[in-house]
């Protein structure tokens, strides 16, 4: 089949790779009708976390099950479903609880397993034609008939939309509350869409790219442009000067100024002063153990200067981590179904699994347009 | 009256101040009959956070309505109270949401007000002959008939008892689970109490003083010596390698290691190595926004070297801050009154207000065998 | 000054009444300029439940502050304030766990004070020019400076709009879930209004007014008039047979079928029948615990035929009660002050004082296009 | 193998039946060395619920995997397991909240499906040598190594103990507050026990048997005997008249009363008066939509004659259902090995398999001292 592989960094070919097969009973495979290009891609894509050559990319996945294994009770070939980019088994101690992003049982070094991902498995990723399932039964989110209209909405259960609705969840967002969010990325864009969907009030998203702004303040929310002023102040001055209730971090390690100069505790310091005290933040950017390519020495050892003294006294909190999709995917799914949510607003580009190397260049450059890439192999 | 007054680093005093009066119609008088010294106490004796001269210091306390003001209730003379450290008006955003300890109304410079204490408003405290208590019917704990005997318990629901068991809550400790505890001082034996109170399964206490550590087995925990092992090591080996569920922070920012050596990340550096992926710390341990006293320029400005890659990878959570004592000091003296919980185990000496100063210096050089002082005026 | 004084079942006169006065030093005066009539006036009004005559009947009032007592330090003369229908004292132990509808101070006869209310304590209500109002600075809501525009929006933060957000809140809606509501009277729709606002899928409706149905099905609501098929059935259609994730029971003691005929059970069964299993329900229509004018002896005892045999085997919930206001009624405020929410969409008549008794008995009446009255003193 | 075999009413039988078989690939095959007999047994051995003859009873079950499946991955042959009731999915809707007692999958007639049981699915039971568990590796829970000793303290995580668990997670129980749990059975034991073990302030046990108010007295419950006085009374008594703060039902509906006359409504109804305002409970004793052999017409449907005007005016809740035991069952295994928990206390007879007619004769009869029996085949 074709499969877009990894090579090293910034290269990436569309190759040909065997055709997955069945390996467990449990097991079930896929074939891949829309497939994401994910921010987190790009970590691997610029060398900044390892990757071995080739992987084949991509863990937001969609598509028509094809073959299924003697132990697969409830998925039927035929079904359409959606994929978490999570592998999780089920049965472990944190899957029985709800924490699948923290599987013990399916990476053999660590809890969380995902498709194409560093350091998450030998699982490969579904910028393919067709993708292996393990645990079909419990990975795989079944569409509904409506599917063929909103595949692209539907896409975005694989993993931002519900990695946006867990940053709200884990800062604990209710409605009425102001929220600040930093970052209008896909994800921190999912974020302010899925707050806006919980009823929260004010919800103030922070960044520096003119278009993203510009989607940010369709969608409902209020576009903070971090190069006009210090974004601490202006939630501030949106907030009476008590701060915002809730934040989202959804930038991650590599959060920069609007200068481009990186400053990795950039965005948890602001979280700190623009969340009013007793207030939580959830933390969806990825930030690593190790980064070898950082830009400072603290950074290399993903240690980071954090106002510990003021998140304390002000009383605050946070929650972190990759997101557990099955905890929100089936809800999530049934908004689209209702026409209560339309996700696809942030993709900008469809293309075909050919074009995905020069997906990646743009996407990378952060060229002005290129929020979200789906491709439909 | 007699009161302990500051007077400046290593310098307080027993000597006749002016008697407190009812100064609006909602306040209550109390004629104390007990009051703690409380580690945060030593802060300012030790001039590590500033005071001004002349204040009366004191935040744990307990005695008699002596009078109270016109709009007064529910409190009558002759009740024998326990009043929570934190000044909290009832009303505010904050108060009405249970959040006492960040009342927007009584500290004219922020969040949250306390009695005799830097930076908490300008409230005398409570090691005197009498306590203003703003608020009297919100503020005062009443206690049943059978105080006289353990008045040494019920003094506890003043500040450490609540807020060890803080730290289990924000910790979210459930029973079964594993904990493991940063400091065996009074607050770390406290929230150690409240996770054995709370059910939980191991409750591990790290902490360098053998008496202390001694204390801690008694109760029912399992000691952990720093000075002989690493306390990451020794929780990964008692927890089968995959570390605590939940763990508490009770040393705050003058942490040091087993030499003596201030390290102001070590326990929270330490509980993310020693707390499993997705598990949750609370931090009542005092940390300052500002420490000019501190060992380095980072901790100065109340920064912290902090292991946030490690922490975000393995998903953990945390919470912070001053305990809202109204949460929880309603139960904990039930529990007291009906022979559930006996927390004077903690108290090592009872003496009078004249020993105060004494009692101050044997404290502070943490003494062995001076684990808790209460002063009986 | 004028009020509608209460003078027997079916007889409210609008009568001069001498004014209120500051009695306790955290009182504070209102003067009136919006209040509603509610649902739960009609029970006294009918004579369903008893009222001493000479009562002031209001408990939905919004106006200026024009006086308060000494120990009142937050609101200030001048104010504008929304008043929760619930008097709370702040202090108790229900109150200071935000269970100020079960205030354990103001009510000498049990839990729970309201104004011009039967069993709530003596404390006169507001429809009227002037409205005591004791413990000021804990029970008056303050209101922006858009107040004037928004008045009618506001005054529904008193009960109505709390109470309907309130079922929501028992029943544990949560995003993306659906949604049987039973009952749309102004309580019913402000919980359908409030479930689409914390982001629900599907609300769904139930009621035989037509009128009340379409308003339902104009915010986004899916309306079902029970004279068409019973309401259960239409459940299950829209749920594919599974039933609604949640339910609220919006009507209370006196349900009555499409034939007008009382079945004080007959809401709740449905419910149990309506919702999946292990669904949960928020009950806020009012049930009493003697009822001497109802249809059956069984019902005067405040005693129902409830199906708990497929309650307790489906492992359904409920929950159930006044509304505590102040829980909601900061944020409620603020999602109207950002034109998120504008609740009066349920107000069809806006009268002054001296029509109040007109409106009594068309609303009583339950006359088409009487959904909402609010009179301005 | 032999196997207690259901003829009829009051009709066990050991008998030999065939071996069962692996079926799915995910099966495990145990061999059974304890196995209980629970109160719920007997609804189907006195005949009040249907069972059709030659099935195995049998649903508290222990012991050794002998065979597994094809697609199992962790449970190994040789592991010592205990096996929840609940035969669950473990990817369903429900099972992925952990709902498992709903299970959408396992039973073609409704939710939830358990072993040996009427209208919960086809499944044999474990009162035999060997018991087939559907999805081991979601099933299963390993135990530790200290299992030969404490055999009959982690037979009871299969049912009773995480089911009275269940009913002080249901009722809401926190540490410090007070308990009424009505019925002393093994369940009502295991609630106190639980409650206990959480923390709670007084627990209150109310029953009618002498020796099982001895064993709820001893450990640590206050005894509540309803021969006495009305159990409402002694509750008010014991809690100021307040009422206590949660309430636990552990009889279901052949409650009776002291004179031995069924009462189905009676325990709820008690519940309703003898807990708080505001308070809540859990109710794990099993309510029946239909009960042919029921006392009253009324109770044949399922129908209650509920306190519902009570319990709405004091603002109450309740949650109900069988228990989730994956929820509970690896925190109660940790306690039991770490010393922590050892419910066997309520095991009154260890017997052989060919004893179990004998055993259910005496247990059925609710004999003086056959409290609880585990049978070793």
């Amino acid at each position: 089949m074709k499969a877009v592989v990894f090579h090293g960094p910034r290269d990436v070919r569309v190759e040909r790779v065997p055709d997955p097969q069945i390996e467990a009973a449990t097991d079930v495979l896929v074939k891949i009708t829309t497939t994401g290009i994910c921010g987190s891609d790009l970590h691997m894509y610029e060398g900044r976390t390892g990757l071995e050559p080739g992987r084949v990319l991509g863990h937001e996945n969609l598509g028509k099950v094809v073959e299924i294994g003697a132990a697969v009770e409830e998925v039927q070939v035929g079904d359409r479903v959606c994929v978490p980019f999570n592998v999780s088994c089920g049965y472990c101690k944190n899957c029985e609880r709800g924490l699948t992003a923290f599987c013990l049982t399916m990476n053999p070094f660590g809890a969380g397993a995902a498709y194409g991902f560093d350091g998450l498995g030998p699982y490969n990723g579904g910028q393919a034609e067709y993708l292996r399932v393990p645990h079909g039964d419990f990975n795989c989110l079944r569409l509904p008939s409506d599917r063929a209209l909103k595949e692209t909405d539907y896409v975005m259960c694989a993993d931002i939309f519900p990695t946006g609705y867990h940053a709200t969840h884990l800062a604990g967002v209710r409605p009425g509350e102001s929220v600040v969010i930093y970052g209008a990325g896909p994800v921190g864009l999912m974020a302010a869409y899925s707050a806006l969907i919980k009823g929260a009030d004010r919800v103030m998203v922070v960044d520096a790219h003119t278009e993203r702004l510009r989607i940010a303040e369709e969608i409902g929310a209020i576009p903070i442009d971090d190069r006009k002023a210090p974004p601490v102040e202006q939630v501030l001055d949106l907030t009476d000067g008590e701060g915002a209730d809730r934040g989202c971090e959804c930038v991650g390690f590599q959060a920069h100024d609007p200068d481009g100069i990186e400053h990795p505790s950039m965005t948890l310091n602001d979280l700190v002063r623009s969340v009013r005290p007793t207030g939580t933040f959830g933390v969806v950017g990825v930030f690593l153990p190790q980064d070898p390519g950082a830009c400072d020495e603290v950074s290399k050892h993903g240690e980071m200067l954090f106002d510990f003294g003021d998140f304390w006294w002000k009383g605050q909190a946070m929650a972190t981590g990759q997101c557990n999709v099955k905890t929100y995917n089936r809800h999530l799914r049934d908004l689209i179904a209702d026409d209560k949510a339309a996700p696809s607003f942030v993709v900008s580009h469809e293309l075909s699994l050919d074009e995905a190397p020069e997906a990646y260049r743009h996407f990378d450059a952060r060229e002005n347009g290129w929020t979200k890439v789906v491709l439909h192999p």
